[in-house]
């Protein structure tokens, strides 16, 4: 299974200002290639601490490492300065990465939504990778995203506009995935048992896990209050769909009838 | 400044099924308290993993360590074994938090929202708490919140049903956040600029925040469309409410003429 971190950047979301959706968004989405998030960091535009939580990252050796956040043209973005930095490589003007921040600076301009297409340095700053580094066009803002083929990891740094993020993901960033993630494939599927109390779940949940090791089974909290369901998801990842989806019937089942038996409703 | 960092725990989190808000509203109480979040991690209901972030943040000396989550009766609630493991301290039946868990199940019971109220292995299992640790009441659910008072560090530990930390934080966590914080005061400014190119505010932004370096000013890239308002912060933490009013005041009427000497329209 394909190892990811993520690494969401900009004081905005550690001071409470901006809710920080796109970590989520990119969980649901590698998750359901069959990839599995460890871990998921918010920092500030602070280039020591970006460049901390790189290199913890790539000692641990994950797979796919994803950068959200401070890749745009003013000064406290500082993403691309951190990759550098901790890669102890340069940073340098991108032809291409330049090709594209132009283009999209004449297309703005010749409809009238900015006054010029000058390369100024904001805009410039933009094109400037790490070495080594591919940029990933953004269909719907000018800072490309920016590819880095490691040894043994890929790092990925995207905008953190979120529409532009989900534009590279499932624009160009969709091959690389795809070759990463191979064939993967995750299946979820929910139990809804008819009970409000998690402690009385518990002991059975714990039981049927045990005979199921490879599923992951969690139920979900609720707030005490007029709710009596109880939301129990099953999900598993791997190559092969048809020893998942059967896998994961088995464990339903197992689970549906031991929950009949401690007397709990089940929503058909 | 108080420093602050937030681990949350939860699978959930990092399949991408449940978007963690939990912290973002623990970082605009603190920020709004004067305080300084420096980093929040999303980690998996693994042991070892929740270990090293919470060593991690302790050998950063942070001030106040805040978690959320893994508080409640399953077994892949591990929050409190991480913690206790963390310290290298054992954990023990807190008689205190036991009378909390066994009250909430009485009152429980005695609404009809439990069938009873015997203190099964799994409602027990919220007692038991690193040893030197004090329970906070829950006033919405059974698992107490947990407060550990460490050398450098306060170690807070919140269940993850954001109603269950939000009564925590704004009830029996508020004196003790009180006295961490002191008469720490953050205040925010907004300007909002008439353009929709980032790349013509950076260099004004810059050359401002430069003539006003204790000022935090930061602006909100937004998707190129018809909107063409920018919103730009200015923020400020410290103790003196009077000095931090005057120099926003003076970072706000900065910018504002900087901007109308670029022909930035400005929003009144």
């Amino acid at each position: 299974m394909v190892t990811i971190e993520i690494i969401a950047i900009g004081n905005e979301l550690l001071l409470g200002d901006t809710l920080d959706t796109n970590t989520s968004w990119l969980c649901r989405t590698f998750t359901g290639l069959g990839g599995h998030v460890e871990r998921a960091v918010l920092v500030r535009d602070d280039r020591p601490a970006i460049i901390r939580e790189i290199r913890g990252a790539l000692e641990r050796g994950v797979q796919l490492l994803v950068t959200s956040g401070g890749l745009g043209p003013t000064d406290d973005d500082l993403t691309l300065q951190a990759v550098a930095e901790a890669l102890e490589r340069p940073l340098v003007l991108n032809e291409r990465a330049l090709a594209l921040v132009r283009e999209t600076y004449e297309r703005l301009a010749a409809a009238g939504y900015v006054t010029n297409a000058q390369l100024t340095e904001s805009r410039v700053k933009m094109a400037r990778l790490p070495q080594g580094a591919e940029p990933l066009e953004n269909p719907v803002g000018a800072a490309p995203g920016v590819l880095l083929r490691l040894d043994r990891t890929t790092l990925v740094s995207l905008p953190g506009v979120p529409a532009e993020l989900k534009a590279i993901v499932t624009g160009p960033l969709r091959p690389i995935l795809q070759e990463l993630f191979g064939a993967g494939v995750f299946r979820q599927r929910e139990v809804i048992a008819l009970c409000r109390d998690e402690t009385v779940l518990a002991p059975i949940l714990s039981e049927v896990a045990e005979r199921h090791p490879e599923v992951y089974i969690k139920s979900r909290a609720r707030e005490f209050g007029p709710d009596i369901r109880f939301r129990i998801t099953l999900s598993l990842s791997g190559r092969d769909p048809t020893s998942i989806e059967a896998k994961l019937e088995e464990a339903v089942r197992d689970l549906r009838d031991a929950l009949r038996q401690a007397h709990i409703g089940l929503e058909a």
